[in-house]
């Protein structure tokens, strides 16, 4: 039986997908084998990959100025390829440090050698709200943000419109679940597993004017040129991983709809979640300041740690799973990706309302 | 209908792990979610990452003093993981030529700011035949080699025992298809969509020792000691594809019966095909010279280009698929990896010795 789940990432995906991954996996369209199993190079799995920028380029609506590709690594290798490309040694770039991912980026630009600045962070306020006051270094390469923060909840509700540099930003745990204004934006990436497929691939969507500049001399498989030049195909790309993600796509915009309509429902869903969380008394606390919750990773708190654990121990065995917060805070987190149906929400807040009852 | 996989990569995978993989897609191991959609960190699947682990250290033999970590970017990222780990900036490193990937290596080598130098190269022999007179460099931190020459048709039949440092090996397209002593192997790796899994992860084992020389100045996700504190978990791994790939491990050792049955096998396939063309009185014409003749993937060809073709088309519509060449040479290939089983042999021979009676 399928669970609601709830996971922070690797996190939930749509039911149609797995389905058609599953009955397409002796024989994939027609060609007597797995997808896992073609040449990466055959004219069909060339043609999927091509269909998977299609629909990623139709949903975030970009131009034949930004291109599209398909690393490896996770965010945390793009954490070294954006300063390694795009600061180079000594290269100043800002960075605005909304909590433990962010902060990461910022120290790998360090270790490569680069030269970031803070232009803003949260950090004296244990990273609960997004920093809307920024201090930017005008010779700044870029600024690099993380748009959703599924550590602690927090979410940008809109982006700096005055830095001085092409704005690069994380958005693996958001990617997708609303439309976004990328007019300041030089580079979008996203690790798929939050919100649009298997661990394994990290989607990239970068302009081409801001790859233009891109240094030269860094290897191969960090060169982001590299990638564009080869349609993600200088070696072997991670194939499977990028078709699920593609199959995602799909559903987004044939069965959802597009990215207003998925941000509609993704905002019906978090409502219905806070709204029981400051429906109940202070019984429920998030942990998120208001202004900048996220409608991506809920995070909230019992009164008392002992009730955290009981609450998600009972409700795993209610079927609702992933509620454990990321191991670095406690508490609790429900993640509503964009797979997570409403009546996964329904449920989990059914089963608070009871839970209060029985512990309020 | 499934077809005979012949692809170089990648390559065919067991039938009984596509099987398992598309049955329990909706719900793997009574967790009510995919594999894809579990968390990394949960309890299940960091049981299944170490059963992989485990599993691969069994078939391999590999003692304590060996680490085993997955990563990603292909054989291309370990080109510059290598020498950025084990020779640095300046740091001399011995390469051993044996054709197109090879090359690549060395050439990323420099790339990376070390000090690569050819101890041996057939690269005046057009790489068919592996080199077995080696002109080292007492200074080399290590020695590279690719151990299968995917493209060439060529495989080590024996390996360097008089080198000054670790011997380090892309083992990629042969990797589990015959035991291997590694006695003076300091790392070895395995691009997982040749011979074991989907494209999307790279299997590395390598020395402790040799590990502990890395050095620490390096980005995050391209230090192997950060692979080996974290077990492959200092960000999400690539969870499918570890996964498919610890079922194909299960395979070798459960059905199969470990790597001495396996290579047993392996060597039938081969010595079936090598057959069918050393008796077809020159109408097929293996490319590799016989010393240096590959178990993996046997390159051979046609009188004529156009006979080549011709070959390779009426193959596929007998579903007798893969068999084109690398794009860098053409020709026609064969790849046998693991997977495939005698009977596609059998049914390339029968189809080799009915079209050179139509066209002989």
């Amino acid at each position: 039986m399928r669970v609601a789940n709830f996971n922070g990432g690797p996190g939930s995906l749509p039911v149609e997908v797995l389905e058609e991954a599953a009955r397409d996996m002796m024989d994939w369209h027609g060609t007597g084998m797995s997808i896992m199993e073609n040449s990466h190079r055959s004219k069909e799995v060339v043609a999927m990959v091509d269909e998977v920028v299609a629909d990623l380029r139709a949903l975030l609506n970009l131009g034949e100025d930004w291109a599209v590709i398909f690393c490896q690594g996770g965010a945390s290798l793009q954490f070294a390829m954006i300063p390694i490309n795009f600061a180079g040694p000594g290269g100043h770039c800002d960075y605005i440090n909304t909590g433990l991912w962010a902060t990461r980026a910022y120290k790998e630009a360090r270790i490569c050698g680069s030269n970031p600045r803070l232009a803003a962070t949260s950090e004296d306020d244990d990273f609960t709200h997004i920093p809307d006051v920024f201090d930017f270094n005008p010779e700044a390469k870029y600024v690099y943000l993380t748009s959703n923060n599924t550590v602690r909840g927090t979410q940008c509700q809109h982006f700096p419109t005055n830095a001085p540099a092409p704005l690069i930003a994380d958005m693996s745990s958001e990617f997708l679940s609303r439309p976004v204004n990328l007019e300041h934006f030089g580079l979008i990436y996203a690790g798929a597993q939050k919100n649009v497929g298997p661990a394994g691939v990290t989607v990239v969507a970068m302009r081409r004017d801001l790859a233009d500049k891109a240094r030269l001399d860094v290897p191969t498989m960090l060169s982001y040129p590299s990638y564009i030049k080869n349609d993600s195909m200088y070696n072997t790309p991670p194939v499977w991983n990028i078709y699920i993600s593609g199959l995602t796509f799909k559903w987004l915009r044939r069965t959802v709809g597009g990215l207003e309509n998925m941000a509609a429902t993704n905002k019906i869903k978090a409502d219905t979640l806070y709204g029981a969380i400051d429906g109940s008394s202070g019984f429920y606390r998030g942990t998120a300041r208001p202004g900048s919750r996220s409608s991506m990773n809920v995070t909230f708190r019992l009164p008392g740690e002992d009730l955290d654990k009981k609450f998600k121990k009972e409700a795993q065995s209610e079927g609702l799973v992933g509620l454990g917060g990321h191991r670095s805070v406690g508490g609790l987190r429900a993640s509503l990706y964009n797979a997570v149906g409403r009546d996964s929400v329904d449920k989990l807040v059914e089963f608070m309302a009871e839970f209060q009852r029985r512990n309020g």
